[in-house]
């Protein structure tokens, strides 16, 4: 009999009503013959009310109480959710993320699954149930409850899936599956039928929000096919699984953007070794995180270095980095928050230079300017204006016939 | 050090403000060198919105589910409990009832504790923070969560501070502690310093609502003094605790007072053995819980049988016992809705025969007609009309003195 892990998200839970619906789901897939475990997150905006009520009482929760407090969100949801597949006839059991063997290690408010030991859930659906898990909780060493921070809910869900050595992952969620490109941005976005790991992995850090990375990341690890689609229609959604490099398209499967990109350049930095770190130490330090780095090859031993990082942060960092840049001497430091990220993406498009110059070539010939490239394995990114990157979104999914169906 | 167990309602820890409020309370009792675990219940109405959320779900929720949804409640106000004491730089702890060792048998939604390990606790406690405990909760052997229905989280306070071996379990409520009568019926009324466990179960069970008879009898049990108290003031309350008998002090402590009863007469009962079991074992089958059962003497092998019982459960008794009536050939059974109970209790009683008959003296000379007398080693009861009760609670609290101080 296959077994499925089905993860539903806090809109699709958001109400009684919702959850009754998702119940219906849930128990249509049971009855056409598989084995289901189901994933829950907390109810709309209840992580967001209790972390409320936490701020009324302190400025600083410890984050063991935080975690304790916050795992309170999934459980009820999940015992709703039994509670509808009971109304419905479909035998179930939830069990939190102790109860499902979900260990963790001790980092409070980001703990990583360390192991899961299934027994539990594999003698509940040895006996006919439906599964219920709590999403985004374990518990560790010291059996203290721990939450697994942001993208957690889908981290348990393929987590489990490849405890559980499940036939499929799918993550129920309020969009219909992984496009080409942002249909807000590009209304003639295609939504694909499958997708590999890398290239999910690479949609996903570039704004695709769909997925976390993380899950994404378990998910290739253990090989687990994750489907991704709407908790509300009954579109098959997009299969994120395993492309072997046999089957490489070459070919571009998606564009990705991102708005929130603000860039420092610290101009006329002495080109000495350690140099680096003792600009990038302290930011990581304060907690910063800094995306691609750039580093202009120098003229008499100065370089130019530039970064981007999120636009939220460009304050503080901005702060740091005067202090660094006055202490190793270099020549002035300048910000630039108006910008965004355009990216193509897709396997082996690296070993296929054509690519990279169609895309400079369509970005030149929209007339927008290319601020800085970065390139990996499966990705070409381009730094533009913030309000160019839409058109850049359209221009480079036409130039790549993204509209056209793949065979 | 002294260990002193306090319990905190749901009233007491409503919201955030009054969570912050109980916390400095018992950062004082810290402050004063006391180790300290607290009970806490669940917020305000938390419960009931819970409830009223699965209610939303389905007519007939899981009691395991139900269970585990409830708990929620208590988990919450624990780790809020927490951060309020850490806001104060007061080291503490939250446990649920799992982690604080409270094994219960698997009978959802009034489960009984079968037995606590306290090694956790103590090992909290002897790092010098102060132990929150979630209330009205444990666990099974399956590892599922128990909730220990009414009166769940004074049972959990008084539970813990037996298995602790405690110097004393504080239960602080909305009342300033255990009266001589209700001081909304008898104003005069007198705040008793302290009760015998067998007097406060009397009480209790006679509708003084401040502690759940349940809590009272497992002090008893294991001797563990239990005061009461208010959770907004300062004064010391009510302890309750061991009386030995030698003190025992013959005389009328309080007056208890319930207007929640009807009865139910069948006349012309056949006087033949079993006759009772073929009448009371089909309402104890019903659920419908009987108090005073009095059957009069017989005339010519006939007797009447008089019972008492809540309320809200005449309608359906009194149509179960239509039908038995009938079946035994019973001359008529006849119900009155309107009547209250009156008591006096104090240890000693009943080998002073004189307080009874200063009783039926005092109902006498106020012109109450008593319908049913019973009596119990530490307690007589009258029987009396509804519209009566309060007459009868004022004139026994001046016939017996009680707002005169005990010395």
């Amino acid at each position: 009999m296959p077994l499925i892990v089905q993860k539903y998200g806090g809109s699709s839970v958001a109400d009684a009503g919702r959850i009754r619906h998702v119940a219906q789901r849930v128990a249509a897939a049971k009855s056409a013959g598989n084995q289901v475990v189901v994933v829950v997150s907390a109810m709309g905006d209840t992580t967001d009310d209790l972390i409320d009520l936490a701020k009324q009482i302190t400025d600083q929760p410890s984050p063991r109480e935080m975690d304790l407090l916050l795992s309170t969100g999934e459980t009820i949801s999940m015992t709703l959710m039994s509670m509808a597949l009971h109304g419905l006839d479909c035998d179930a059991i939830s069990l939190s993320g102790a109860q499902a063997g979900i260990r963790t290690d001790t980092l409070f408010s980001r703990a990583r699954i360390l192991s899961i030991d299934p027994t539990r859930v594999r003698q509940e659906l040895g006996d006919g149930k439906v599964v219920i898990v709590a999403g985004f909780q374990g518990i560790n060493e010291d059996q203290d409850v721990t939450t697994l921070g942001r993208g957690g809910s889908d981290t348990t869900a393929v987590a489990l899936a490849c405890a559980l050595t499940a036939d499929e992952c799918q993550i129920f969620t309020d969009v219909t599956g992984i496009y080409t490109a942002d249909p807000r941005v590009a209304p003639e976005a295609r939504k694909l039928k499958d997708i590999s790991y890398e290239e999910m992995l690479e949609m996903a850090t570039l704004g695709a929000r769909v997925m976390h990375p993380r899950s994404v990341e378990l998910g290739s690890v253990y090989g687990m096919p994750i489907r991704v689609a709407s908790s509300f229609g009954s579109e098959p959604g997009t299969l994120i699984h395993e492309v072997s490099s046999m089957e490489a398209r070459n070919k571009v499967r998606g564009i990705a953007h991102d708005l929130d990109v603000a860039k420092i350049t610290i101009v006329g930095v002495p080109d000495r070794p350690g140099i680096a770190a003792t600009i990038f130490a302290p930011l990581a330090a304060a907690g910063l995180s800094v995306d691609t780095i750039v580093q202009n090859a120098g003229r008499e031993k100065f370089a130019d270095l530039t970064f981007t990082l999120s636009k939220t942060d460009l304050p503080r960092a901005m702060k740091l980095v005067q202090g660094i840049a006055k202490d190793i001497n270099a020549r002035d430091c300048i910000s630039d928050s108006d910008l965004g990220k355009v990216s193509i993406v897709g396997t082996g498009i690296q070993n296929a230079p054509g690519y990279a110059a169609r895309m400079f070539e369509t970005l030149f010939k929209e007339r927008i300017n290319i601020e800085m490239i970065t390139t990996s394995e499966i990705r070409i990114t381009c730094v533009v204006a913030e309000n160019r990157v839409a058109d850049a979104v359209r221009a480079l999914h036409r130039a790549f016939e993204l509209e056209q169906p793949e065979d």
